[in-house]
């Protein structure tokens, strides 16, 4: 029996960046969907993750792959609003649609980083073309593993969903390495 | 009209290296095949190519990807021999099987290479499970570039070939930089 | 005629992280210092400079240098101001003391950054033993370069003064590349 | 009391590259000298040695410092010789004189490796200003940590002696990882 991809949860954006129009999943329906989730103080998305999203969005971007950014702060959440954010995003060159994850009632973990269970920052989800979650790990990735799941996605491949870092351990503290930054 | 994929043609090996027995592209057919043709005092292949080439090796043997190298001499023919090589393949402990390109009756260029009309080292040739050339370019290609060729060839994709480093300038001198070394 | 190199002026700090009592140049003659000036959304400071400078504190602490991060803040005032600075030193775990330049009265450029004529961020000033200005760079500066001057001043020679990235300019907009932001 | 830093013993070469006329340490007495240890087959010494030392070469010759390149063959004697050597420095464009070391009437250790004591490749060797050793090192050295002995020697301080990767262990087989090969 083949494995059961999960349907992607819709993106709850608080607000947009780099882009005139939201963009919804649901409208993305047919095309393969990067998420990149980051916070603006993870080291571990600056050093590598936002390249490798920018990177992807500048050489897939004719292929059927749209990269979202996806700013899931789960800590320093009063000196990384909106406004840092622009500045940021300004001063890095960040070239592909940015939402910013909507702030739960309660507690630090921001809404669509709980619809899919993200460990932490940086992430990356692949959605395919059917709308169905096939990636969704935590921390750093290679390229060229990234670049193989890309494009079977595009040729309307079937790899297996892989998933590391599970929403396990969401009330211990949040935490920072070279790598990635845990919820 | 969709393009038209050249059929790779046979491998002509002097010499194995890390395998027990000669491989054949029609032995080979059904699988993805990709071609590392290198030279052991090409810095380019050094660096960025026979890397590359090892961590496809490793990433992907399980996804029906075979990695081959090819050493494609066509300068210092006289220190480059087999027994050369092997000590390179040894303290580079390069995982992959190795063949060496059978030496031309006349010119430096070797046969294989004069076959796929290389345009030097390193140069990767993508094959796909039907056998035909998907990809023959020359120099640093980027892992994640590399990496959604390789996916949609798994996939059974079908990318336009692309083709870089022409056979033209056959006759010019041999010469290296920090990438490529071109024949 | 030797080149006559510039007493260091006093630095003019609003301000001290990672110490618990303030620095003073006076107090520190007779040891080489190296102010690193940053700023914390500079993406050349991050990737390069910072991590140069927390290197220099692990390596030549016992060596009689005292390194020491200068917060320069040239725009973007309004997100980068002590509580947002704050987080971005746990995150990537600044080890050095950290200085948060005086703003000025008028005009963007901080009061520490105007003394020093710094071009914009990040820049390494090296002060010798007598307290005189020996270096004075602004952009990237290669670690083997860096690591000769200070042997140099750590051994009370006496390398002639550089000075790259000239006060000229101020009243150009702030922009920043990969390797610096110019102020 | 002062560290004793021992006398550098004399380069024992039976070929040089790169340069008319042979170096002997005696001719070059009031200069710094940095011997980089290595061999084309290395791995770390192609990697990282042999750039550093070009890099120190491009960097210092103007500041008394003179670069020597020595080819210590341990190990593939027979196809590492010479004229492999000489191919190995055009395709690299090494620019520094390169000393290839006199093999021993008996054993595999060249004359010169066996009297530094030197425990593979890639090792350095510091030489000040008076001809005693004040530095060799086996393995990758920092670029920061490197550049500070260098510019002490310059200076002419006088740094305490290091000493890594003793002879001990002669009678062991060579292997290589990828910072370096050891005797």
């Amino acid at each position: 029996m083949p494995p059961v991809h999960p349907a992607a949860p819709p993106l709850a954006i608080a607000q947009w960046l780099n882009t005139d129009t939201p963009l919804t999943l649901d409208a993305l329906c047919g095309r393969v969907v990067m998420l990149h989730a980051f916070q603006m103080l993870c080291p571990g998305c600056v050093a590598h993750g936002l390249p490798q999203a920018a990177k992807a969005h500048e050489m897939f971007a004719r292929r059927d792959l749209v990269v979202i950014g996806l700013h899931t702060v789960f800590e320093h959440h009063a000196v990384t609003g909106p406004e840092a954010l622009k500045a940021f995003v300004h001063e890095y060159r960040l070239p592909f649609p940015i939402g910013i994850d909507t702030a739960a009632a309660h507690g630090p973990i921001p809404l669509t980083m709980q619809a899919y269970e993200l460990g932490g920052t940086p992430s990356v989800v692949l959605i395919d073309r059917e709308g169905r979650i096939r990636l969704n790990q935590l921390g750093r990735i290679d390229d060229l593993a990234l670049g193989a799941l890309i494009g079977e996605l595009i040729a309307g491949g079937a790899p297996a969903g892989r998933r590391t870092g599970a929403a396990a351990g969401r009330d211990s503290a949040a935490a920072c390495d070279d790598d990635a930054c845990t919820a």
